[in-house]
């Protein structure tokens, strides 16, 4: 182990730069190769430093999920920002004040938002239809011609918002576990969102671009068809979900959480580690046995971290504890190369939310990045003044 | 509803201070009555101000789950702690930096915490071993007496550790949904418990103490049995999850987040809200027919909030959205009660975990109330310099 694992005493986020750096221009690559713009979702890292790695590839227009996100990116130099969340019109005192300051995009996708932002906004916004292309989470329904067009033409009568194009989150490739099954959710996907842009074509709008985002189409596919720009987030470092789709592979992963081994336990081949619910999250991933994991295990080693052991996995989590049970050929291996007192690894299965619960990462050469410095229910006005 | 809810913007964690303080009352009261120790758990709330609710009935010893909770609740006066997790050996600096300050209790729960912790304590700390009563977390096994009188004597043995008694949680209560089971896990546990202390007693250990925390226990029964002291946590705001373990009532669940609508489905009947993982956590429990609820739907009122809608829930969170579904009747309720750009009310599935997302409280009176304010990713040297 290099000097760097010598100084935690807490679960702490390993962050692989080389790898995370890697993510980031394979993906930047790609795009150019498709000409779509790149508008990655700095969502997954929050981070300032993280952003700078983008900026350096040649990324300007940036997605994040929140004012917040979008007012922390903005003091750090970002001045072309989607907040990629259905208007949240309760903060429109701090969409006026950021759209003032930079090119701000808003999602919209019913009539009260827009009436509302009709009305109320005091400067030039940029103004995306969020689609739902039958993920059933937010969006105006894909074949809802009416809403779609309704829409359109109360964006398009107001000065203060220019419309730019039909935005849409495939969350249906998060259930892929193919490549076959993911290109097959995402040809639906764009077939749905171009014929709700010839429908407002046929209603007289040109120009309407597409968005798209999700991670895995974005990181397994080569032809992307007829969109406009790409958003994916968490290929920045992926994660262990991300594995088991088959986005990636274990050493595309660019972050770890190593967590203090608290206690072994042989006769029940459990190991305790420092690092729970509020370290790792909840999240979690059916196995075979549909009995659930909170994480991979991975052992530290001097130049970062091994393939995710086979036969072991976070079984269970409370607040802090986090417990990782082995099959006994794995855990006699583990127990011969850990201690109680020392560290272990848990590639965590979702990297979004546990980088938000743990604010700050660790590099391997021993670096702190820190994260927009917030919690989550601070207001967005006192994030902008910070 | 009252001016606190006009100022809301973004997800917030609304307190019931009323509700909390009887909370805290009645099981003050409950723990006087049976001449138990009342040391609450302070990882529920993590808040100084909370904290002062309970020196307010008397309270002088408290339980945390971290050091780095210890460090903060010894920097607002008080000086009694018990870190009521298998100790962290890897933490040192700081333990022994607090233990010069506060009567510092520690949880062992193997030989080589206790051999480490022989050689390198620097300042006395009181010793609990952690008893596992079938739990299967942590702890020495209930029933391995041959394991707990070699930790008991290998402690015994050094000047810097004084023996307290045996510790346990109680995690099987939470699966219990009526008060016999509660009961019955309970009668098991302390069982468990007395028959390790006997198994000590015949080792020459005498007036080791009993320790006992699970807040269905701790809420439903009067007597206690032979135990010493009683550390619940989670009862000061209760939650969804008590409810429905029978722990308390909803008008007992002193927390509810207040989340922004941002777009309503008829269509689905479904109401998007601003709130998700990264909010309320991903915790959730089963619903009659084995789908998840991420949490209960609450009207927000003038003087709090109403009963949980019983035809309602939150059926899956994202990082930023909550999705709430509704039956036919209750969705026509709700949608002639709530538009784009109000409120709704969503009372947690798990206090304990949306408290450390959300950071800090709003009580119906308008005041805020701060938590320990470093992330879990700190050390815990930063927090007692902080």
């Amino acid at each position: 182990m290099t000097n760097i694992y010598a100084t935690i005493e807490r679960p702490t986020l390993l962050l692989d730069a080389v790898r995370a750096q890697r993510n980031i221009a394979r993906m930047a690559l790609k795009a150019q190769r498709n000409r779509l713009r790149f508008r990655p979702h700095f969502k997954t890292h929050q981070s300032a430093e993280v952003g700078e790695w983008f900026r350096a590839v040649g990324v300007t227009a940036i997605t994040v999920s929140s004012m917040t996100m979008a007012n922390y990116f903005a003091a750090h130099g970002w001045d072309d920002i989607t907040v990629a969340f259905p208007v949240n019109l309760r903060e429109i005192a701090a969409i006026n004040a950021l759209a003032a300051r930079v090119r701000l995009h808003l999602l919209v996708e019913n009539m009260a938002a827009v009436d509302f932002l009709a009305t109320r906004l005091t400067a030039p916004v940029a103004i995306w239809i969020e689609v739902d292309a039958g993920y059933r989470r937010s969006g105006v329904a894909w074949d809802d011609g009416a809403a779609l067009t309704a829409v359109a033409d109360r964006v398009a009568a107001c000065d203060r918002m220019q419309f730019q194009g039909l935005l849409t989150h495939d969350g249906g490739t998060y259930a892929a576990r193919t490549h076959a099954a993911i290109a097959d959710a995402y040809a639906t996907t764009v077939q749905r969102l171009n014929q709700a842009r010839r429908v407002l074509a046929v209603h007289g709008f040109q120009g309407v671009e597409l968005s798209i985002g999700d991670t895995p189409a974005c990181s397994v596919l080569d032809d992307f068809g007829s969109v406009d720009e790409m958003r994916p987030g968490n290929f920045v470092f992926y994660d262990w979900m991300q594995v088991e789709i088959g986005s990636c592979t274990w050493e595309d992963v660019a972050v770890t959480v190593a967590c203090p081994v608290v206690a072994i336990h042989p006769e029940r081949n459990d190991v305790i580690l420092y690092g729970g619910a509020v370290h790792l999250s909840k999240e979690s991933l059916r196995r075979a046995d549909d009995s659930p994991s909170f994480g991979a295990v991975v052992y530290l080693e001097e130049d970062g971290w091994s393939a995710p052991l086979p036969g072991a996995w976070v079984r269970s989590v409370s607040q802090e504890h986090g417990i990782v049970h082995a099959d006994d050929a794995t855990f006699a291996a583990l127990s011969s190369r850990i201690q109680v007192g020392g560290l272990l690894g848990v590639m965590p299965v979702h990297s979004c939310l546990t980088a938000d619960l743990l604010k700050r990462y660790l590099t391997l050469d021993g670096a702190t990045l820190t994260m927009a410095p917030f919690p989550n229910s601070m207001s967005s006005q006192l994030v902008a003044s910070g």
